[in-house]
This record gives C-alpha cells, structure tokens and sequence, in this order.
C-alpha cells in the first residue's frame, strides 16, 4: 500500500481532465450522429449492452493482462473462451454479437480458429452428410477443430505443400502422411493445445498420381482424456507475437475413412475410385475473397484504436513553450500543437475514415459478386488439380475484378493500419514504450495480418497481372466495360497531351490524378514486361509499386464516392460534411506528396503542385482539422474497457492511470531482491502470491 | 520426449547447409579479412575468448530466454550480472571487455545503469572528495546507482522537471521533494527493484531563486533489507518494450547533505549561502554528445544482427518456382533470388557497412574535438541556469558542428537501424513472427533508442537551428571555414546555373548530389523562416526533412571517404574494394530514389536520371552483390550464441532448430487442457515444474 502523502499528490494542472473538455469544448462535430453515421444506433446500443455484460463478469477482468506471462495468459483466454461461449448460448448471441463481444474482449483466444474458420470450412465444402457427422458436433462444440494449411516448410504456397492423403481402393479410406519435418503443419491457430480436430490440407493421390492440395478432417486428440492419439505429434509452437496457441502437426501414416474428406466440391468416388473434379474452383476460393473483404472493413477500426489513444494523449500530453511564445504566455505547449506531431497523427486520422469507407464499397462489390457467382458457375474453368493462379481468376469480369481488388486492398489497408499503430505508439514518446499505452499488444496481434490470407507483397503479383491482363485487352478493344478499362482508356485517349489535373482545387481532379497515375504504370510495366520481355522477377518491384499506385486509387475513389451520397449531409449537417471532404483531401494530397516522384514522372502533376501541396495545402488541412481531432476520434466509440489504455482514457487521468498500473497492479514489486554481486542471494523476499492474491 | 518415427524425420532436400554451404562457395570475398577490416583481429580474438567463458557458465544457458515470462527473466537477468560481474573481476575485464561480454549476452540487465550512467555521472560530475565518498563504493557494488532524471509528466524538457532541491542554509542540507505526481522520476532503468542509491536531476533553489536542474546523490534503499528508506517511493514501473527494471521514485522532503550535490561543475558555497556557477555549460554537456556518438557507433551493428539473420534464412528459404523457369526446372526457387526480397534486405545490408564507416568518422571527430574542448573552455559561455539550447551550442565553431552532427546521426542511425530490423523480420515471412527468429527481442529492446538521449523529432530541431545559423554566416561572409560552409557556398556560386550531377556515372558526384539537396533545403527553409517569417512550429516538418537530408548526406560522405582510403584495397583486395564501391552506390541511389522529389525540386538531378537509378542501376547493383550476400553477413561475425535465431544459424539448420525449440524446449506443451465451455475444469493435467526441471 502507498503511503498517504503518496495518496495525496496529484498531477500538475492543467489536469488531463480539463484538457479534454476543452479539446471537446472546443468542436461542435455531433459525435453521436457520426457515430451512428458510421456504426448504425443499432450496433451502438447491442455494444453497449453486450459490454455491460462482459464487465459484470470477473473472469473478463483485464487488469492482470499486461503482467501475465504466455502461461497465464493462455489459461486466462480459455477460461474467458469458455465463459463467453457459455454466454453466447444463454443470450442466444448471434455471429456478429459474438463478434462483438470478441472484440471488446480484444484478445486472440483458443477458440479462435474453431469459430472463424473450422466451422466455416466445414459449412462452405462439407455435404449435407458431413454436416451431419461433423458440423453438428462441431457447433455444440463436442468437435473442437482448427484449420491445419501451413508446414514449417511452406507458405504462401499452397501447391508446395508436403502433406499427402492416399486414396487406399482396397478398404476405401485415406491415409494421411507426414513425409519430412518439412511437412509439419505450422503456425496453426487453436492446434496447439486446444483442437480435438482438425481440417487438414494434404495433397490427394489416387494410384500414384498427384491431385492437388484438398481438405481432410482428421480427429487429432482423445475426447476424453484430450491427449494425442496414437501416430499424431502435436504441440504448441512456442512464443511470438500474439497469444494464440498456434501449433504444429506430424502425421504419421494416419488412416481416415472415405467420409472425411470434405466433399462438396471434389470428391473421390469410392466404387470407380477416381476423382471427381470440383464444379469450379473459384467457387472453393470464394471464402479467401470474403476473408480478405473483411480484412479491409475492419482495417479501419483497427488503426482507429491507436489513432485514438495517440490523439487523445496528445491533447493531455504538454512539452516546451512554443518557440516563438509571447513573454506572458507561460506553461508547456499540448504536443498536439506542435506540426510535426499532426503530420504523423492527422493522416491517419484521415486514413481510419478512408479505409472504412472503402472496406463498405468492397463489401458491397463482394456481395454484389455473389449474386452472379453461382449464375457464372457453370462457365468457369475447372481444374484436375488444385487450382492454379489463372484458376483463381476466372474469366468471369466481375470476379477477376473483385478478387484483384480484394488482394491489392488486402494489403495496402492491412500495411496501413500496422504501421499506422506503430506510427501512433511512437507519437507517444516515451509512455508509448510502456504496455499500459494498450497500443504494443494491439499491433503484435493484428500484425500477422499482413502476412496470413495472403503475404502482402505475394498479392501485389496478383494485382499486377490483373491489370496488364486489362491493359492488353484494351489494346485489344476485347476490354469489357469497367472501371478498369475505363480509367485505362481515358488515360490513352489523353496521353500524348499530357494531364492538367487541379488537384488543389478540384477533388475530382485528385481521384483522377490517382487513376492516371495507375494507368501509366500499368502501361509502363506492360511495355517492359511484352515489348522489352523483361523478366517476371525482374518486374516485381514495379509490380508492387503497381499495385500500391492501384489500391490506393481505389482508397481515393471509395473515400470520395461515400462523400458524394445525400446521406452524408443530410446525416450529418453540412458542417460535418465539409469536416469530411476536407479528411479526404488531407488523406489524398499527404499520400500524393508521398508518392509525389510517381506523380509528376507520370505528369500527373507538375514539380510546382507537389511543392504547394506539400508546403501550404497539407499544412493548411492540419491546422483546419485540428480543432474536431478529439471528437473526431470519440466517434470512434471505443468503450475505456476494449482500449484498455492509460494514455487513451476517455477522461484524460492518464497520469493517474500509470502510476496505479504501476504501483498497485504491478506484481514485480512484491519482489524484494539481493541486489550485491557477491552475495550468494538473489531474492530477499518474495510475496507475489500473497500480492496476487489479494488482487 | 518425441516418437522414434518423429525423430527420424528430416527436413525435405535441398537442405539449408548445402544451400549455405553453396552461399559461401560461390563467392570469394575473404570473410576474415573483411572481418578483421572492421574490427581488427585483437577483438575478434578477445571475443572468441569472452565466449569460450561465458558458454561454459551454466547461468548464461539461453535455452529458455523466449520462454520465460517478466519475472522469470529479470531474475535471471540479476542472476547474470551477479555472475557477469564476478567474472569481470576474476579475469580483470576492461570496460571494454565487459561490454564486449554483455554485447554477447545480448539483454539490458539491472546492472546496466549502474555501469553505464551513475558511474560516468559520478567520475564526470563529482570532486575528489565526492569520488571517495560515493564512487569508490558504486565501483564495489557497495553503493548501486541509476541516473533518475526523466519525470512521469516530463521527457525531453529538462527545464521542465518538477522536482526540487532546496537549499536549507541554517543546517546547511538540501530538502529533495516530489511536489506532484506527475514529478515522479520515471522509466529509470535499474531502479525498480536494484538500485539503492540514485543521482536525482532536480531544480536547484536557494532562497526562492530557482537555478535549474543539478544533480543530486541520494539513498533510496536501506543497505541491508534493501527496503526502502522511509519518505520514498520507490518501484518498477511495469511491462514494457525490454526487460529491464525500469522504474518510478517519489520523494517526501527528504534530507540529505551538503556534499551529495555534485559539484565539480557548479555548486552551493556553504558559507555564502551563494551559487557558484559552472565553468562552462558544454563541458557538462560533453557526455550527451559522447552518448549520441556511440549510438551512431553501435547502430551499424545492431541493424547488421537483422539483416544477418533474415539474409541467412532467406537463402535456406524456398517458395514457388521462377515464373519463366523453363520446365525442366524444378524445384522452388530461393526466396533471396526474388528481387522484392532483395530491395528489402541488400540496401540494409549496406547500410549497416555506411553506417559502421560513419560511426568511426563521427568518434574520430568527438576525439579531436575533446582536444580542443579544455582550451576552449573558457571562451565558453557560462549560465546560471540550466544550461539553455543555444548553450549546449557555444560559439566555439567545432563544437556547434559536432553537437550538431551528433544529434542528427544519432536520430538518422537509430531510426534506420530500428526501422531496419523490423524490415528484416519482415522479410522472414511467417517465421518472422516467432520468438526464434530471434530479431523480435532484439527489435524490442533497441526500440526506445529512438526516443531516449534525445528523441529523434525533437532532435532534428537542433540540426535545423544550426544549418539556419551556418547559412546566415556564409551570406554575413562571417562564416568559418568547415565541411558546412564550404558545400553552401559551393551552392550559392552554381545555384543559377542549376547542377548536372552525373550521379549514375561518378561517385564524387553522388556525394555532391546530397550535399546540393541539403544546401538547397537549408536556404529554403531560411527563406520561409527570416524572409517570409514563418512560425518555427509552421517549419518543424520541413527542418525534419532538411535534418534528415543533411544526416543522410553526411553518411554518404563518410562512407565515400572511407573507401577512399589506401587501407581498403590493401588490405581488402581489389575485388572486395570494388564490392564495397557498389554497396555505397546501392546504399546511395537506393536513398536518392526514395527522396526522389527532394533531389530534383532541387535540380540535382533530373526527372530521367531518377527513372535510370531506380529501373537500372539499383537493379543492377541487386544482381552483382546478390551473391556475395551471406560472405558479407559473415563478415560481421556474430556467433549463433549471441544471434541465438533458428533462422539466422551458421549452419543453416533452420527447421530441425525450430521445431526442436517447440517441441523439447516449451513450457505450455507440458499442459493438458479441458477443451469443452461447459465442463468446470480448465486444466486436466499440468507437469510443467517438473517439465522445466528436467531442463
């Protein structure tokens, strides 16, 4: 216990608490209409109910999370899993309030993987059979199970992949095989100590032959005592980012029967014993470009945590006078004064509205797609094997369309809001260091993201092909009618004379700046891929540049669409909206002068824009922006509960908050050591337990 | 223990040592004298000896380093440097063997302040008689110190600290208080739970007059319960990035004597009652220079364990087959062969070569400056507060250049080497996200270099301020002859005729390239400041950007100059100096191409010199130092003990050291859990304790 005159002591004023009131004094921006605007009322009130649900509930307490270690952590996160499932049945939760209730939980837990992808799998490619024997019991969670694709050896290669299944004709059953310590499933989420099953990703073989990567459910661990059984290793994969427990799989000669490979798509037919070939492929891979779509959507909010925590501490946070301070103007500046830090802070604050703007035009494509899918099915390319590339693209426009789009915004939205954390924790200066900034933990478990469904710059490729595809069909004139083609068109119709683009007054000129600069990249690596045959490998950097040039066209276009719908002023109040419009200039002019070499080599711009973008548009923005930043970010609506942050409290006691953490949670000082080299001691005296305990 | 059919299992061919082993067959760069060029043979012998001593001690087993939680490593952490200082005295370790020592531990233990900062302050900043009272104790251990200056509510700003000292002339003792909370000291390593004694920054005030921060020696601890003396509150500060026992310190009017202020620079005359100022501010100062200096020193270094690590694992790494490999090709292709892979790690690995020759020049000219320091002493300007910037700026011309120098290197360095590390695990893919792969932790605990010793944005403020200063002399013709003035004046004679820098044909004019960029932003920023009178807050973005230019041209100088240098082809070969040669090209261009917009607003270069470097020349210099990648990784001599990565190995056994750390090494493993929400029971079975002892 602290003594009383450590009790009494108090921050030096102005309090944090003050500073906030009047950052929020200070804007007439109607948060709550902005946050209905981007959530809907009925979101907001079910997330409301829903945490005080969870905050009711002790084991959902979060005040040791910081300190426990990977142990504690994981007991801590099942005891929680099972709470909440336990929960989501008595409240009779749907997907998206489960949902809910995981994100203001905010931790990665060892049922993860069963909900979001065991289940799914098991719905999109099982027969109504298999529904019977495995999803039943899957979803009464009698069947716990993961989603085993990735070996210690591959990837993003799913055609690598050592795993095999070999049909055995004789008793009609499959054997599933281990051939090297390469082949080890690795990286699996809910495997290490948690799946009894598994959907396991093996290359089938029929008679010798090789037909590609297809999914196996196999039974991995006793139902009852829930040890491994007998010819299955299996473990957890040790520390890393995040507190998943992501496991490894050696299978050694592992026999299944004909049911458990997952048939809805391709099958092998047990009286001919031959395969039988998937209606179409795309259709299989239809879950990725989902997958993906919600990586997008959610990329904003992601980012919008740090971008909140950041701004809001940069309001309270105070340092130096202002160089040029008058005599009579005393005491340290609010860092969220200084340029430097709304150049970092500001942009991405911009970015959490653009990225969530884009990721509902990319829902609303996806589901748009889905409609015409299964219509186009018919006409799809089929495969023999697991597909390849071209198969992932079917010839189908919109599909193309989407599922280029889908891996380019993929990566872009997910590279954005990982570095845009760490962007916001080192605008935080030194308390962004300390776990209690809530922003460190946050990032190392969203940063795989930029990794899984897809490496980043894998999908860039994807991407690129796409458009050099589109490009030669324009040439071609066999081009459909997209905004591909278009943008591509205009660009050629315009090229000899060169652009004139007012992107300092006009924001459509901005949206079309971002389209020429794609097409004359396009048409740039498409002149050095075909007419100067360069080779692919040597094309991949202006593959990946391609591609950003791309995505991030796309982001501008989104983010001015949402801007043009009558909603956004009638919702909003024409004041908001003007907010708005400038949020997007701000995120579009800062990431042209960014890219700008791109820009004028394609002359897009001229030198002379680039330079008043730079040095008066962009500062200008900052400084009209500024005042809302605060309620900008309350828009946000993350409950102090789901951001568990001392430096991002709604109230601003983030002085307070530390030293509490600090002083009163923190179970290292129970800890009295022998601090002398010679001594023979090393703890003088140790009282965690009875510490923890009285917690 | 595994099953024999798991033992069995190898990884799938070709294996990581006969691809290294190919790595180094391949290219002909002689390792060791490369090595030994950049660190000279006496040290790498005094390492390997170091090593041989540090293996053998059992304390120093590594195996668990990943696993441990907080607690668990900073009691090993105590328990080494117990150790490690024993050591030391055994074997009568200089200073630099014993950071030779604790380089090769690799973790900031709870003796590292102790060593590093209250030892310096006490030899620097005591008298004689202060040396015998407190420093021939800390120099036994007797007395353990940290340096507690930084509060909760205040980093950089030292004028800002709220702590005080005030002078009681009656009993002739200074009373130290916390007068808020947020004036607690804060983030002061070793002080959480091991240091018993402190220097306190605190303000200085004698009948009322505050006289700015002066530090203070102060008991915090009881020598023997190591509890803590009554009136102070002392403890860790929490979970964070690091291991250290980071930590907060309040004080209640606490006493303590006359003589534990120290006062070698300035001092309280007892009799007087009367404060006697310090012979010269920069002198005080000199140490923080020294610091920065060291960090541009060790940056290379830091950044070089990444790249080593990822360079190896990226040629053990296969993914996917060459797009245009001919069909009798199989096999996957080595991921270091793609070219994305290789514009992400070949420029770093330049880097760390520019980066190391930098540091050298930047030491060489503390050395020659801490000559001509003493004489210019009294010149300097003296203070009766803390010392102001433009104090830690005398006039003398050297030391301003220096200050200067080291400010902006230090904020270059550290940020590339950080940001660099992080583009190395990257760069790993998947497994990058494992604890194994060793460059996480590291990352981690290198971090807050960024931000400590002076942040990085803060920093770039200081260059600016003099860049401004040096550019009005050359226009005053009041100017000094040195490096700065000389490339302005250059500028200023060709500014209307505009530059033609044959920056892909000449080295010298790459050089002259980034000294033209950094002349032009500099009279840009005067321009926007003296003329058009812009706010120094309006400014701080673009004197980021010009600090950056100029810190980003003064590396290049120091690596082109290096190279000059008769040693390299002597003592390198021909060969090797030519390689050198292109990694300064590729280091250069690679930045030139990133800043492109700076370098031809400026005129520099042009709009298609930019285009060639990236879509030729950078490429090129991929493809010629593509094969000597892991013999220039080698040369940096890390032993797999220090880098302890299962993917930066020697020997390339990647997978087998991954998978035998997760299965054989990893606590949770040995936890059987209930898996089913409904049942009571978290764990079904639990040996972890007796897991651990069989380690």
């Amino acid at each position: 216990m602290a003594p009383q005159w450590v009790t009494k002591l108090e921050p030096s004023g102005p309090q944090g608490a003050e500073l906030l009131k009047q950052e929020r004094d200070n804007s007439n921006i109607p948060v709550e209409r902005l946050s209905e605007f981007l959530f809907t009322r009925e979101t907001l009130d079910r997330q409301d109910q829903i945490l005080k649900i969870l905050i009711a509930d002790k084991v959902f307490d979060k005040s040791q999370n910081y300190f426990d270690g990977r142990l504690e952590r994981f007991k801590t996160a099942l005891a929680r899993q099972k709470r909440l499932s336990q929960l989501s049945k008595k409240h009779k939760w749907t997907a998206d309030e489960y949902q809910m209730a995981s994100e203001l939980i905010s931790e990665p837990g060892p049922y993860g993987l069963h909900v979001s992808m065991f289940l799914i799998t098991l719905r999109d490619q099982g027969t109504p059979e298999q529904h019977r024997l495995f999803l039943e019991k899957a979803e009464k969670y009698e069947y716990i199970g993961c989603y085993a694709q990735t070996e210690l050896g591959h990837g993003s290669n799913v055609r690598g992949l050592e795993t095999t299944a070999t049909w055995n004709s004789d008793d009609k059953t499959f054997t599933i095989h281990s051939p090297h310590l390469t082949a080890s499933k690795w990286w699996i989420g809910s495997l290490g100590r948690t799946a009894n099953h598994a959907v396991v990703m093996a290359q089938l073989i029929i008679d010798g032959k090789a037909y590609g990567p297809h999914p196996f459910v196999v039974q991995i661990r006793d139902l009852h005592t829930h040890e491994a059984l007998e010819n299955i290793y299996v473990g957890d994969i040790g520390p890393k980012f995040g507190t998943m427990d992501n496991g490894y799989l050696l299978l050694n000669h592992v026999k299944i029967p004909h049911v458990n490979m997952l048939a809805k798509f391709s099958s092998v037919d047990p009286k001919t014993n031959k395969y039988v070939k998937p209606a179409s492929a795309s259709l299989v891979y239809g879950t990725l470009t989902w997958v993906r779509s919600t990586i997008v959507l959610q990329s904003g909010g992601v980012l919008a945590r740090g971008v909140t925590i950041a701004t809001r501490y940069a309001a309270v946070r105070r340092q130096f006078q202002d160089r040029d301070a008058k005599e009579w103007e005393t005491g340290e500046n609010q860092v969220l004064n200084y340029t430097m830090v709304q150049i970092r802070l500001l942009p991405l604050l911009a970015a959490t509205y653009a990225l969530h703007f884009t990721g509902r035009g990319m829902m609303a494509l996806y589901q748009e797609n889905q409609k015409k899918m299964a219509a186009d099915a018919g006409k799809l390319a089929s495969t023999s094997r697991g597909p390849s590339p071209e198969e992932l693209f079917p010839s189908t426009d919109l599909l193309a369309d989407l599922h280029a789009t889908s891996c380019g915004l993929k990566a872009l939205a997910s590279t954005t809001a990982a570095e845009g954390l760490e962007v916001c924790r080192r605008a935080c200066g030194g308390h962004g260091y300390s776990s209690f900034s809530g922003i460190g933990s946050w990032y190392a478990d969203y940063l795989p993201t930029t990794t899984w469904e897809g490496d980043n710059y894998m999908l860039t490729q994807q991407v690129a092909r796409y458009l050099l595809k589109s490009a030669r069909a324009v040439l071609k004139g066999t081009a459909s009618d997209n905004d591909t083609s278009r943008i591509f068109k205009s660009f050629l119709s315009r090229r000899d004379m060169g652009a004139a683009f007012d992107v300092l007054g006009q924001d459509e000129d901005i949206v079309a700046a971002f389209a020429w600069r794609t097409s004359f990249l396009t048409f740039e690596a498409l002149k050095h891929r075909d007419e100067e045959k360069g080779s692919w490998n040597s094309l991949l950097v202006d593959f990946w540049r391609l591609s950003t040039a791309h995505s991030q066209y796309l982001i501008v276009k989104n983010f001015w669409e949402a801007l043009q719908t009558e909603r956004v002023a009638t919702e909003l109040g024409e004041e908001t909206a003007a907010l708005m419009r400038k949020l997007f200039r701000l995120y579009a002019l800062h990431t042209l002068e960014r890219e700008a070499s791109e820009f004028f080599s394609s002359s897009a711009v001229t030198v002379r824009q680039i330079q008043l973008a730079r040095t008066k548009t962009v500062m200008k923005l900052l400084e009209e922006i500024r005042p809302h930043a605060v309620r900008l970010v309350d828009a946000w609506n993350f409950p102090d509960w789901q951001l568990d942050s001392s430096l991002g409290r709604y109230d601003g006691k983030v002085y307070e908050d530390l030293f509490r953490r600090a002083s009163e949670l923190n179970p290292l000082n129970a800890l009295t050591i022998d601090p002398y080299p010679d001594s023979g001691i090393l703890i003088k005296k140790n009282e965690i337990e009875t510490f923890r305990s009285k917690l």
